[in-house]
């Protein structure tokens, strides 16, 4: 085939990093793997039912654009119970990453600017581009705490949307209730779309979760199944926002998605219903023998959520430690995945117990080693 | 929210034909449905203990982006066994609608032409515009077949890419083998892409399915289990062509569809085993069912796969038609969905024997209502 018939917006593309983290991985015997973006426990087996039983009884053909009316109204409750807006209406998606899709191409035109946080969802900015937009990134370092301030410098009469994300993917940071209400309150008063990804939303350990639509009536809320129940697989995810924004989104779906998993909708119902409280314990858990083992050696931006921490490398660039790391069986990743800058690393304690001990005994062991040298 | 933060993009598409037909559906009480583009067969038993196996296993992660290696290499197999291509990779799809999705963004840049055989399947155009292209549609009317010499007069130096689709929703037309080697060579000649959408391939009852792959080694082939094994819902589909445009499109896959949903991959390599005669055997029944009933007072393309044909109505337009055959409980698509004509209209016989009993006595009377009338 002729290389001219590639897309000249594919060589805008960028999508290697994390795939050059795993392909230094494959040369590793055993590797004791800090690398993984997902939760460490299985779909409930409830759901697992509910799953079976959708199959069996044949619910295995397209369903409705906006998602079968058992999940979407359920959804539909639950968000009219928290928001109270007059005008806010939930669609079913694939995934935290299909509802982020949908709304960029809903919405961003070729030349609109669009407002990310520093480090970053990598999925922001490959969509962004995707659909022929800028990505225009806000450094947060180096407490990664967001700030209104910052916002409202960036935002151009180009700025089409600000993308926020809590807890953050990678450093495990949540916004406090004030830090989102003054973004949510700066996007009203701009006249900007604010979308919130809100995956990690079940995982806060020490605050509560807070979302910007608290604030902010058209705020565009993306979320999903994927990481809460242990179904990244599943593509179960859905959005709410503005009924007109929803509309274009489904309008878009018809021809990309089509529907999400039909029997996995059906299954969502009962995964509705589950008590996350154990899995958040655990994670919790995991995360004060992170904090607890990196308190000496480490720069570690305290985290609240998701299952992330993101320290700065104690010597060297991010990349030259992770190197390093890898050398010695750890596989982290390294911050210029996710940031503009190289100097923290992400590591994901969404593993088992003794995995979790063994990497940061190596950790703390490459902390020593720069003393050393 | 602020109407203009809605792209420029959404203004120019209007995806709302199939669903005005829907809406009148509404008003119907006991509809005779000819109207739904999927197979009235469920997914098959050792097919569903394949999705159980694989859930209840806790295959229900993410899977690497071009596919669970077990089914990726058994299509992979299948594939090289029919072409013998240096150079022909597969991956696995979130349907065809998924795989189309990847390779239109992969390739199609802003004013790139794409052109498309009319009647088409609305997908194309609607995922064509929302990159930033320009379908150029051929007419194929009076009797839908594909002519090379038609392409060739249609391509500029701005066409990216020719999309194709055999057996032809709507139409159910398929093309022949000389067809499909005259278009396969003319792209070939002319440097342009070559899509062939072959979601249907399993249901040809009159000649064996051509593919333009087999005269083209650079011809890209989208396909999916949604329609041959009854999984519409599943959206477990895969593409095979060159493999610099495969990882193009596994490079976009990475930020929008992520994965297909994992355990229906599972489930996929038991599909593939299964025989699928009985129901390839039920529809061409059918078809000739619709022939028969319908060889008096309609014109009607031989339909010879799929499970639509598409004949002209009989008086009126075949939006008037439709609208006449709906206030008999019969409901139908006018051509105008799929067309810039609107003179036929699109049935779809996958339905149950009483079922298309019914509806075509319905058209029988609608077509000697036109000699009353
Ligand atoms: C911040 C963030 N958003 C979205 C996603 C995508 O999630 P989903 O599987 O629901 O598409 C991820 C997955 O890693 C994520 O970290
Ligand atoms: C011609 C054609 N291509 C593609 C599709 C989409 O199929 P899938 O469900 O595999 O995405 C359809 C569905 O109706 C179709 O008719």
């Amino acid at each position: 085939m002729d290389d001219r018939w590639i897309a000249e917006r594919m060589s805008r593309i960028d999508a290697s990093g994390i795939r050059k983290a795993f392909e230094m991985a494959k040369a590793m015997k055993n590797p004791i793997n800090f690398s993984i973006g997902l939760p460490d426990f299985d779909v409930a087996d409830p759901v697992k039912e509910a799953a079976y039983e959708a199959i069996r009884a044949g619910r295995n053909q397209y369903s409705v654009t906006q998602g079968v009316p058992e999940l979407r109204s359920k959804i539909q409750e639950a968000v009219d119970a928290t928001f109270h807006h007059a005008d806010r209406q939930v669609m079913v998606t694939s995934g935290t990453a299909g509802g982020l899709l949908l709304a960029v191409s809903a919405v961003v035109d070729p030349g609109d600017e669009v407002i990310v946080f520093d480090p970053y969802f990598v999925m922001y900015n490959h969509q962004v581009t995707l659909v022929g937009g800028k990505t225009v990134l806000i450094d947060t370092y180096p407490d990664f705490r967001i700030r209104a301030e910052d916002v409202a410098q960036a935002i151009t009469p180009k700025t089409k949307a600000v993308i926020v994300n809590s807890p953050v993917n990678p450093t495990g940071v949540v916004a406090t209730a004030e830090e989102m209400q003054k973004l949510a309150l700066l996007c009203k008063e701009k006249n900007v779309l604010l979308i919130s990804d809100e995956v990690y939303r079940a995982f806060c350990f020490d605050r509560p979760f807070s979302t910007p639509a608290e604030w902010n009536e058209d705020v565009l809320v993306v979320d999903a199944f994927s990481k809460s129940y242990g179904m990244t697989g599943w593509r179960l995810g859905f959005a709410h926002g503005p009924t007109r924004l929803i509309q274009e989104m489904a309008k878009l779906q018809q021809f990309s998605f089509v529907c999400a998993p039909t029997p996995f909708q059906h299954a969502g119902v009962k995964a509705l219903d589950q008590d996350l409280t154990p899995h958040v314990e655990a994670y919790r858990r995991k995360r004060d023998l992170v904090v607890a083992a990196l308190s000496e050696g480490y720069d570690l931006p305290y985290p609240e959520g998701a299952f992330y921490a993101f320290p700065r490398a104690p010597w060297g660039t991010a990349s030259e430690f992770v190197a390093e790391a890898i050398r010695r069986e750890l596989l982290i990743i390294p911050g210029n995945v996710f940031s503009r800058r190289d100097t923290h690393f992400r590591i994901s304690y969404a593993v088992g117990d003794d995995t979790l001990k063994r990497g940061l005994e190596v950790l703390r062991d490459l902390a020593r080693h720069c003393e050393r040298s």
